[in-house]
């Protein structure tokens, strides 16, 4: 078993965000793609313990935001190492709201969605979304996880789903 | 609705194979994601139409193999184009046994999984696999869908659940 294996996947880096009884919140993740092509469904996988489980759960919706190499970093800090359960993370980002959902204006595309499965494991919960509704918001080049490893010299939270040791 | 969207999405390149009652066979994917950090967990989408959905169910098992832009692109075509019921596509490829499981030798790292529960979606199944062992064989950088697409000016096909008509 070595561990380095895991460096090879290759990953977007995405806000997770959803309504928590009227007020937007969300997450930073990577574990994000595409399942059915027709109709269109997306699987997310959420750590049981980040607030935005809850609230997905409570909603039966969720957004992906999907980042672009020219979106600000700070939007990762702001919403991958601080808890919405006692932060409006939403207050410093610049957002609007499409088909009901608060999404990013400073991100490359959206897609709205309706939860209508989920798969239990150990620790994350996947839900699988059907897209209700996607746009391009900003063109740009999509933010991969090795960007941000790379260029952004971003880190990992414990709680994600690609979390590795430091080396 | 705006399809375009999905055009913003990053994924890697894989192979994921397994036995076909003693006969190796496999198919290309990108729909595969890291689900759970302790214990590793992976998810893989395979449409139930796919040859390869009936072998990992009988076998219980799956490796991924993750491709680099140094790979043969031929190793796309006869793993993502032809089906496994009629063709050997392990004949022209290089590959070894590695925990028990069939691994290409040209690929950047391999993982062997064991299926430990499932997600049924319309078309396709979500495997969650849990990693029995993994390795880097050839470090080199990930092919992406990206790259495959720009550089390789590869196309995917309809049973992929990241196809799109063409623009």
């Amino acid at each position: 078993m070595n561990i380095d294996a895991y460096r090879y996947f290759s990953y977007g880096v995405y806000i997770i965000s959803t309504w928590d009884e009227g007020r937007a919140t969300g997450f930073v993740a990577n574990s994000v793609m595409q399942i059915t092509a027709e109709p269109a469904t997306i699987a997310i996988s959420v750590n049981r313990n980040n607030y935005t489980h809850q609230c997905i759960e409570k909603s039966g919706k969720f957004a992906i935001n999907i980042l672009g190499e020219h979106t600000e970093p700070s939007v990762i800090g702001t919403f991958g190492f601080r808890s919405g359960r006692d932060f409006n993370k939403f207050d410093t980002v610049s957002h609007s709201i499409k088909g009901f959902m608060p999404v990013l204006t400073n991100a490359c595309a959206y897609f709205t969605c309706e939860v209508v499965g989920r798969m239990e494991t150990d620790t994350h919960t996947v839900f699988l979304g059907k897209v209700v509704d996607c746009d391009v918001v900003k063109p740009d080049e999509p933010m991969t996880y090795a960007y941000y490893h790379k260029v952004i010299k971003g880190k990992s939270p414990k709680a994600a789903p690609t979390y590795l040791p430091e080396a």
